[in-house]
This record gives C-alpha cells, sequence and structure tokens, in this order.
C-alpha cells in the first residue's frame, strides 16, 4: 500500500460515537464483501469489481494496440461529468498539470467536456496543422448516450476533420453503454465500441474503459492502476470497521455533518491533485445531495465538498479556514517519499525569509503543512490525512478506490441512494423544451 | 458598461428590506466617494483610485518598454494569493485557457505560486531550451516583501539561470511595497522595481503594479482593463443604493447569509473564467472569514465562495445544488454577445439529442443556461446574474472592479475588517518555528 491514512487526535470524534458508527456499517461491508465474491455486475456497488476484470482490461489494451501508434500526438477525449473527470484526476497528476512546460510531450490529451465556440475555434487551428490522421484518436464517452455536449462536441468535431481526413471515424472510439442508441448507432457506422456495465455509473467509472482506454493511449500503465484499487478494495472492506480507512472516513464525515458541518474540504500538498479533487466533488456531490432520503422523506440533504491546494490557498482562503465559520471538515492530502532533489543555495540573494538556506523545497512545504496541522489543532478544526508515498498510478489508483468506497458508505449513513442523480433531469427538461421550441 | 448586473425575481428578498439594506450603507458610500475624491492612497479603501492613477500606469508602460522585446517567450510570474491571483485571473481569461492549444502563441505567462519540485523540475527542462535571456522575464511579486514561498522560488530559479545567464538579475523586475527590506535589497542590486502603495492590500492590488505589469508584458492593453474599472467604479459609487450592483449583490448575499446559507457560489458560464473565480474566492474568504468582529467579539463570522463551471459542473454538482441542502446564494456569470459562429450540422451522424440539429453551439449553451435559471427558480433557489458583454479587457476590468466594491460593502454589512487577515498568521508562526528549529 503507498497510500496511508490517519485521524486519530486530529478528527475530533468520540471513540465510543466512531465504534458506534462502524458497527452499524458491519452488514453493508458484508453486502460489499458478496459483490466482490460474485464477480458480476449486478449490483450499483459493482463498480468495485472493475479492478479485478481481465477481460475489461484485455479489451482495452485490444483497443489501444489497433489504435495507438508512436504518431499520435493529440487524444480528444470528449465527454463531460463521469466521463472525463476520471480520466482528467489521473492524467493531470501525471502530465497534464506539466503539460504547459513540456509542449513537446506526446501524446497528450485534451479534454472537450462542456460546449466552448471559444475553445473549439483555437482547437480546430491546431488540428490544421495536422497531416496524419494517425495522430489523432478521438474517444467519445456518454454512458447514457444522449448527454447534449458530447453529441454536440462530437458532431462539430467530425464534421471539422472530415473536410481533411474524409474517413476520419477511423480513428473515432466510442464509449457507452452495452446496446445504449448510441452503441447501436456506432455499430451501424462500423465505428469501434467500448461497453459500460449498465450499473456502473458514471461518478464511479473511472476504473471502466471510460477512465482506462484514454489513459492507456496516453501511455499511462493502467496495471498499475487497477492494483492499486484491488489492494486498496481488500482494505476497504475489512470487517474490522476501525482498521478500514474508507469506513472511517466516511464515519467521520458524516459525525460532522450531522454536528452543523455543511462542507467537506479537500485540501491537497500537491497542485497536481487538483483534478482528482474534482473528480471528489462529483462523487460527493451527486452521491449525497439529495431532495429525498431512501424512505422517501424530504430531507435535502448531502455536503458540499470544496477543494484546496497547499500552500497556494493558505494565501487565499487560509485566512477563512482558520478565521472563519465551524462549518468544514478537512482531509489533507499529501506525499511523504518524493524524491528531494532540489534545494536553496546556502547564500541567498534575498536574505529575507529566516531558515530557508540550504533547505530542500520539499522541506519547507512540510514545514508549511505541518505549521498548518498545528494551526488546525490550536483552534480546533477536525481534520483527517492521507498520505501518498508518491504519485504514480498504483496510488492514484489506490485513492480513487478508496473515495468511491468511502461515497458508499456515506451513501448508508446519510440514508440515501448514493447511485443516482435524479434532480440533474430538471434543468435538463427545460433545456429540452427551449431548444425543441426554437 | 460591458457587463451588467440583475436580481430580481430571482433573488428572493423582500424589497423593504433591499431598500433598508440600501439605506443602511449609505454613509458608506459617501465615504467610498470621498477616498475617490482624494485621490490619494491613505484610506483602506484607496484601491479604487488605481484605475485613474496616471503615474502608475505610465511607470508600467515605461517598465514594459524597457523590458519586453518581441523575442519575448515566457514571463515567469513568482507570487502567491494577491500576489497573482488578479493576474491570472486575467491572463487565463483571454489567453492562458487556450495555451495547451496554441504552442507557438508567445509571450505566454507561467505561474510559480506554490513551491513544487516537480513543476520546478519541468520547468527547468523548458528554460533549458532558451538560448537568449531576452526570451524571458522574471517578475517576482511580494507586497511584504517577505513571502516564503515567492522568496524560495525566486532563489531556486536565479540559482538555476545563472548558470547559463550570468547577468539574468537584468530580466527580473521585482513588485512590492516601496520600502520594503525586498524593496531595498533589489536597490543595492541594482534590480528593477515596481511599488505597490501601501494600503493596497494584496487581494485588491490586481490593478496595481501587481497586475499590470505581467499583463501588460503578456499583450495585454491594460489601458482598456483600467478603463472598465473606472467606469464600473461610478456605478458602484452610486448613492442611489438600487441602481448601484455593487451594493445590491452585497446585500442580497448579506441577507441571504444571515438566513442560513454559508455558502456564496459564482457559477461561470464560461469555462475561461475559472481563475477569475479563484481570484473571488480570496477577496470574499480574506475579506469575510474572521473571527471578530469590528468590536472584538468573537463571531467566527464570514461565508465560504465556491467556483462553478458551466454547463461542466452540472455534471458534477448540480444534483447537490438542485437537491441537497439550501446553504447557497448563487450568482451565474456568462456572456451575451461573442460572435456566434460555429454550427451544429443540418443531419447529424448520431442523431440522438432532439432539437440540436443546425442549432448554433452558443445557443444551445444558452438554452442550459435558461434551463438552469428555470430550475433554479422552481426549486426556490435564490441567484442573481451578471452579464458580460464579452469578455475582453474592459469588461475583465469591469467585474474586477464590480466586486472589489462589493466586497467593502460585504465588509461593512458582516462588520469586519475587510482589509487584514490576522488568522494567516497562526500556521507562519508554526512553520517558521518549525524551520528555524532544523
Amino acid at each position: 500500500m503507498l497510500t496511508t491514512f490517519s485521524y486519530k487526535n486530529s478528527a475530533l470524534i468520540p471513540q465510543n460515537t466512531l465504534e458506534e458508527i462502524a458497527s452499524s456499517l458491519k452488514e453493508y461491508t458484508r453486502r460489499l464483501q458478496s459483490v466482490v465474491d460474485s464477480k458480476t455486475y449486478d449490483a450499483p456497488e459493482s463498480s468495485i469489481n472493475l479492478p479485478s476484470d481481465a477481460s475489461l482490461l484485455d479489451s482495452v489494451l485490444t483497443m489501444k494496440e489497433k489504435k495507438v501508434s508512436p504518431q499520435l500526438r493529440y487524444i480528444l477525449d470528449v465527454g463531460i461529468g463521469g466521463s472525463n473527470l476520471g480520466t482528467k484526476s489521473v492524467y493531470d497528476a501525471l502530465f497534464g498539470f506539466y503539460d504547459i512546460l513540456q509542449p513537446d510531450r506526446f501524446p497528450k490529451i485534451l479534454f472537450l467536456d462542456t460546449v466552448s465556440e471559444d475553445f473549439f475555434i483555437k482547437l480546430s487551428s491546431l488540428l490544421e496543422s495536422i497531416s496524419n490522421k494517425e495522430e489523432i484518436l478521438i474517444n467519445a464517452i456518454s454512458k447514457s448516450g444522449g448527454t447534449t455536449e458530447t453529441i454536440a462536441n462530437l458532431e462539430v468535431l467530425l464534421e471539422f476533420l472530415k473536410k481533411t481526413f474524409p474517413d476520419i471515424s477511423d480513428r473515432l472510439v466510442i464509449t457507452t453503454d452495452e446496446n445504449s442508441k448510441l452503441w447501436q448507432r456506432a455499430k451501424e457506422l462500423q465505428i469501434d465500441v467500448l461497453p459500460i456495465p449498465k450499473q456502473v455509473g458514471g461518478r464511479y467509472s473511472v476504473l471502466s474503459a471510460v477512465g482506462l482506454f484514454p489513459l492507456a493511449a496516453a501511455g499511462i500503465t493502467i496495471e498499475r492502476l487497477l492494483k492499486g484499487a484491488e489492494e486498496m478494495r481488500e482494505f476497504c472492506l475489512s470487517q474490522d470497521g476501525l482498521a478500514n480507512p474508507a469506513l472511517l472516513s466516511a464515519a467521520i464525515t458524516h459525525f460532522h455533518s450531522k454536528n452543523g458541518k455543511n462542507i467537506t474540504d479537500s485540501f491537497f500538498f500537491a497542485p497536481q491533485l487538483e483534478s482528482i479533487g474534482k473528480w471528489y466533488r462529483q462523487l460527493t456531490g451527486e452521491s449525497l445531495g439529495k431532495e429525498h432520503d431512501l424512505q422517501g422523506n424530504v430531507v435535502h440533504t448531502g455536503i458540499t465538498p470544496t477543494v484546496s491546494i497547499g500552500s497556494t490557498d493558505l494565501h487565499s482562503v487560509g485566512q477563512l479556514y482558520l478565521g472563519g465559520p465551524r462549518d468544514k471538515i478537512t482531509t489533507f492530502i499529501y506525499t511523504t517519499n518524493e524524491p528531494a532533489l532540489l534545494s536553496l543555495p546556502s547564500s541567498l540573494q534575498f536574505p529575507l525569509v529566516e531558515g530557508i538556506e540550504n533547505k530542500k523545497l520539499r522541506e519547507i512545504m512540510a514545514a508549511i503543512l505541518e505549521g498548518v496541522k498545528i494551526a488546525y489543532q490550536k483552534q480546533g478544526l477536525p481534520f483527517m490525512e492521507v498520505a501518498f508515498d508518491s504519485i504514480n498510478e498504483q496510488s492514484l489508483g489506490e485513492f480513487l478506490q478508496f473515495k468511491m468506497l468511502e461515497m458508499m458508505y456515506l451513501g448508508q449513513l446519510f440514508n440515501v441512494n448514493a447511485f443516482d442523480q435524479p434532480h440533474v433531469e430538471l434543468y435538463k427538461v427545460e433545456t429540452k423544451r427551449i431548444l425543441n421550441s426554437k
């Protein structure tokens, strides 16, 4: 395990309360284990079977073999929400955060999520420089097959590329639910498809073909991502609740949410993890933000996820967090064991900050994080910690699986369906009416 | 005016309450006007004098003349919090959001805010490709002159660049408070400096040399940014409170915050504005998030700012916003008058979404936004709207000034000092102790 969870002395939850919550989740832990044992995709929780699905891995690697050559420069990932946030979280952590510094590193993934004419116009100029269609690969992802933004972006993109490459559909892979209308249409057009198991919802789909295919195409070792997830799954199914990181994190979050804290802040001391924070925003927002509980009572429950970046946001919302309302439960996420190669010189040109001469850059960041944790404790602000050994495919897989299982436990504790998102329809209905009336 | 504010029928505030709040702010509006009339930098509010400061503009343009040649490729903006969030918000809105699509457009600004060894290692590889020092310009910004991250980043950067360019300090401009220790040291080393007026705090400093110099160096017409701010200032000092957008927005936000809504969401239907949302996070977080009120009572007050992107986040936190806790006041920010050049084809390859054939991309986005607004109204969720005519220097200047004046009114309504940030010291003290003990 490259990722460890800790909470003692900082989570501000009575031990007996924690034990009671852990004990209330025993039955659900058994249910999760039975889902793993079934090796099927029948239950709402069955995304947890993705990491050990050998035929999924095989189908993704086969498609990669077919579509990716050393000439590949740009992967156009067309998808929104659960169809791209997981992919973006892994890609950005390993490559994307640095793409502007590495103009000659390829392949790069470009994400088309919302519809933006401004973005598209600049993208089309870039694509005009492509002379060989092997340099591009389009992956359009829509679980339902009918996502407005994704279909709109895909249609405009294909229309544009067809002018130069009449047979551009060779370079398109569609990822969707087996037998969705999009699946059927792709088959009619002889376009390659990858399936998403029906029961695996968008926000739990990063380890399905949704995330695995574009990540593999970008050169990321998806086997290690899956290995990390599979190992973490075991820990997060532990019957000993007090040794189960997902259950503990859920219990502590829920406890504070019921005691007036309606914001859960993920505070990443590694700026390349901001996108994984955005993935977790969806996971939390859609899973717990519910009008109705499981008995149909109107409850308007949930907790609002925020993403902070250390040390950047200490100079932004640090004042609010330390001095403002006591309405947050925080998780600090950081690395402990990355190589520390760079140091400050022993003699500074600007000797204006004491104690940094000769220090390693990572030592300075560690001192800032340590200072923040002490300040939080002194202010009585509850927090948990997730320590990555280092940021790589395996630890990212571990973190993703940890958080998805945490969310399933949270669904139980909030007494809501952690797998649906009925209110998203409220605006879609209106949008559809407007589009059809013009 | 390229930017308009609206709230009627959606802000869910009784008209007489609004009138009372407006009337309570009349005296403060007069005080703000007297600050403008003074044309000095004596009051905490005096950042509002920056847009009409001709000598500031002159000094920035003179420095640009001296430092920027057509060879310039990378501006290294070394600063954190108030020293870079404003710059980044304007740069990203106009260029940065598209930088990955435009590898050959220069100059680009690269931001060094937090200390990241991983980022620095990739940056140093990029800088190794630079053969002429005119291709780079470093702007290090620290109001106090003693910001740990900024000094650390600057020292490591200079140490690295000196190996290739022994006289690299020619290519450095330092922006800091006049007569800070950093200012004095820069003078000793004969490094060029630009001043920040003492009373202009970091989060209100975007229209000082802090933002103006790097933006001008990047080719942005700062005169139009200032013109927008100056025009907006007049509206936001209107004695008629019900015609004063900053006062209205403050009144509505405060009213809801006192009625159980502890989150203020800025929902941008233009993804290139995400960084301006992050700038506003600091502005709100540091200005209002306070342990003490103006009388010294312990209040732990404030409101937590969040940033959402339309339509992306409808597929992420839309479910939470529409179905979850009623704890948010929202501002939708969008454009109304950008050119609409791109349309969907009349015959779709994937005819799976009704009503989008032949539609312009901007029409689809407008229908989604309209659908969201109707859904918010039906759910009884309060919101305001800011409409940009289009995104350009002038409208960005208008928006920045609008929000800075809104924050000053909010400081009055929350009864806190909107210009200090005492709790940031809490972790800095601990960090300093740790660094000095090793």
